[in-house]
């Protein structure tokens, strides 16, 4: 084992969390080290997840402060609010710290506190995380030893419309995304919209212009388009355990075929990202229980409009595989390491 | 049996005629007489359905045009371009004939023409058809013959935009329709997107800005609004058996409470529009195996945009149930008769 | 409204609860006059319950002493331990009082300590209780006042093996029941194991050899052979809304046909039980949201075994259809009253 | 890739085929370099399943006699009857042939006609095929050429009676099999059936009695016993993708610590069987994706009856994972090599 990266999950029973554990076990260079849960500390973790039973023999403790020490990476996947202490600790330690919550995600502290009712522990902190979509921060995921991990839909988000935002290619004032997310989004805990048979055939958007995620989408949008950009966004709760379809309306400026090829040309070297051809459609069944995102365009010229559907894992891209495809930055890893399983076709 | 009206169901094992039996059986004022299949004719129905096997007793017919004359009403549940000269034959014999197909919903040969690639087999019989879109249309609805049943998209559609364009209460010029429908929507036919294991989990659009229901969904919104409306529509396939959600994107051009009212007030007498309170969504389990379309508005003031959530059962009120309600009217019968079922909680 | 039956549903808004407010919101003779709900009383059922909205209207209370008064039949739908002394005091008013939980289900009080752990307050009101298996007790739920809905699993098992043990054509010591359970089986309550993406694309057997529907299930199982029997019951949870498919085993000791026989003569004039054709399988699908109940026979001859299938809706038949059956019978009404409904084909 | 053992994937788009080329491509120790389809020979395999955009890049061959001479090992997802000729090219070119069909499970011919209708195209070829259940036959397969994979319920059945039959703990003459399987069991090819909307919501057993897999269970039974077995195996369709739960019925002849004694010391040493602990019961959910098998025990000590529960992924431990397997023991590679991943939590 000599040799590998000590990594831990704070915060390892909940969905994030789980997810980290699972991939992490696989990953060729990282020995899991500690695992924490202020839920069931002191269980096995194999207790509270059979599935991982034949794989995993760790022991749930419960101060995250302690295990950080046999660690070289840590990992939180905690509810926001509840990063920030550690995240300084872990900084100060040089221990790379990447959170999986929504503590550092947003660089304007009033945005913050109107979202999510908290403040910045420590300004100077927050200055130093550095905001971890792979693909377009990768120069300074590098460096970073604290990284905010993108929400899931961010992350579906921003990937498809970085290419066309970036070169100036739509109408930036008239972004209209329409969300679908799998059930495991909601987390592990339980409420009657998640009780299976009150979810199971059901179907409905939630928190119409009001989600937490939105002014995390406009940030990073705002970033591509080096202006300041609004966005209507609309998630709803799709009854599978996996998967973020978002269906992204924009206004078109350019041909199809100049955007057929900024899109290919921005991501022609990117292993987690497929634009697909011309016909086909992203679907969430085929990046399941992967790290990739499928994007594909299609054009309704009758309105001159440009529809974008972007497919990712919430629970990988969305969550834990692209918070180590980070780590794997961060480390000089090789960036998929860990990461390579395709989706099972069913 | 006596003084019941006699109705015959052509096209009867198909998911929209077995619905219609389904909800003709349980219709007080209605004998079910016939039912003809091109498929199974000379079976048992319940053969092919065991479901009905203890309620009804029926043998498939082979020709629609020998059933007739044991009808008061024929409802078509055929592919598209096969009811024509039915439907002539019906209106002949003074037969109210009524089309869940899409022959006659179009008013526009050409349209027709593009979108179907067929033509009017009798231009003077389709000036005929009234669109049976019950809330809006009833006064042409009692005293049709020869009624085109809205298709299950635009009927969502419709329903939701009626109150503001009426009105004049959004922006004409910018309609985004964002609409995921169950997988009874495409029907009995087999195909590799609808085998159970490459369908359930998965979630995808299709037919982005290309389905066929457009132009059907803009020629309802042109009458509502008095103008030509073009909109983007996106449908998208949902991996549960029946319920339709559109999400509709609108350009506000009036205050919330202005537009609260409108609904409010448009649909106050409907038995079948349920405009939900502030703060509820409308989710398609509410309205399953009822005729009823829940809606609810939602106000995104930090972009000006009125988000619509409309949902109905894809094979009630957007086929059979609308199809039995349109009966209803053109009898003169109670308009909810047969039609009272409330959804089932789950 | 005169000589409408006026009907309470205590415990309304759990899912026994609520299916009988479904229900009985569609019976032709029936006036749906009071519901109670100890978590949610004050507020209009239609609040807890959307697609109650355009159909029901009345507010929860929450004393069920005080609605009875207002009854006619009184039905319970509460936890096991909460019924006995709401049906003395509807046995004393002479109202009809149908208990959907398990109270009166035993007749050995003995064996109700044993698996539920309560005792009888009354032994004079247990004698007085009628086991409500509709085809098989008919003749004394004509004259009870005091009904005792069957459990869902013992439904489903009683209706599968009573021809054959009334006729002494099994081997009553070797039988062996797989029965599987739709969700809505747990009831309304919040567990790990119902939270959709726990439950969702899973499978398991629960309580094996230790359900507390076995001693109700030898119960009638004894009444049937004269005889007492012992079984070993086994149940699943199946990630589907509703259904329970029962699959019997047991020691043949007689023909194929004379077996067949035997369930098409017990059957014959039975509106809710059909014994399905040679080759057909019993199916939830098949009698989903129905009061029906699916049997299909299959022979080992190999291993001279009868496997019997048994399928019923566990929230209708299994619960408030089968109670609703049993107040028509007790009331004098057409027993298939508000009780029509077929299964929808999906 | 010097040194990387070649595999070729006959039969590549069907389920097991594209299963197997999911996990051969995540294998440390093996170059995929040929798959075949007869269905779609001339086409990218990332065309058919776009979830292998980016990792997989094969044209689909149709000729497997040509493709063997690029592998050291072929595996076949074939149609039964299809197998026979090819294995009998690949044993005379020394290449390992790993059988995912039925045609070389039974060792007797008569069996093998009466079930499959097929014959023996050379006897001596199948005398050298080993049945390959992997943690019973380790031995054998060391050495073998030629494997059949065994199916998936006897998979999930020998599994769980080998300790107990091997140690003559339980009555032979009286073994029940209720097996449920995920409907990717039903494979590609699409059915009334496995049509989405009459496949979900929907339960029910199928062939009853009669399903291929009886022999192939009795035979694996038989031999662990020393003695002819018989059973009765009912098989049922459940509304999931992947898994199969047998719950398995046995007369008890030994204590229930006896019993658990015995498993944990069969398996003790075994990296894919775990037997759950008291209390504990196996869940497909826990096993998806994954090669592992589940196993639970449970008494019902008023019945005298060992109740087994059984789970495994049917298309990894019950198809292309044990096959993995299989290889791995008869190259002599670490025998979970490729198989590591363990089941996610959702």
């Amino acid at each position: 084992m000599a040799g590998k990266v000590r990594a831990g999950v704070v915060g390892a029973t909940g969905y994030g969390g789980i997810e980290l554990v699972r991939l992490l076990h696989g990953h060729p260079h990282v020995k899991l080290s500690a695992v924490s849960s202020m839920s069931f500390y002191g269980e096995d973790i194999s207790k509270i997840y059979p599935s991982l039973r034949a794989g995993i023999d760790l022991t749930l403790e419960k101060d995250p402060a302690e295990l950080m020490d046999r660690c070289d990476v840590v990992f939180a996947a905690l509810p926001h609010g509840l990063s920030q202490e550690l995240a300084k600790d872990c900084v100060d330690k040089n221990i790379i710290f990447i959170d999986l919550g929504a503590d550092f995600r947003l660089e304007n502290e009033d945005e913050y506190r109107d979202w999510y009712g908290e403040t910045f522990l420590d300004k100077d902190l927050h200055k130093k995380a550095v905001y971890g979509l792979s693909e377009v921060f990768r120069e300074q995921i590098k460096k970073a030893r604290l990284i905010a991990n993108p929400g899931c839909y961010p992350t579906s988000v921003a990937l498809a419309l970085y290419p066309a935002l970036k070169e100036g290619m739509i109408d930036t004032q008239e972004i209209i995304i329409d969300s679908k997310s799998g059930v495991t989004g909601s987390g592990r805990s339980m409420t009657q919209s998640t009780h299976f048979p009150e979810c199971n055939e059901g179907f409905s958007a939630y928190k119409a212009g009001g989600h937490r995620h939105t002014p995390e989408i406009e940030q990073a949008l705002s970033w591509f388009a080096g202006e300041k950009i609004n966005v209507t966004f609309t998630p709803h709760l799709l009854p599978v355990n996996r998967g973020i379809l978002s269906t992204i309306y924009c206004r078109l400026e350019n041909t199809p075929e100049a955007l057929r090829r900024c899109y290919a040309e921005t991501y022609a070297n990117e292993i987690f990202v497929t634009v697909l051809q011309d016909g086909e459609y992203a679907n969430i069944r085929n990046v399941r229980l992967s790290n990739s995102c499928h994007i594909s365009l299609h054009f309704d010229m009758r309105a001159g409009r440009l529809i974008i559907c972007s497919a990712i894992d919430n629970m990988v891209k969305g969550a834990a595989g692209q918070a180590i495809q980070n780590m794997n930055i961060a480390l000089g890893l090789p960036e998929g390491a860990g990461l390579s399983a395709i989706a099972p076709a069913f």
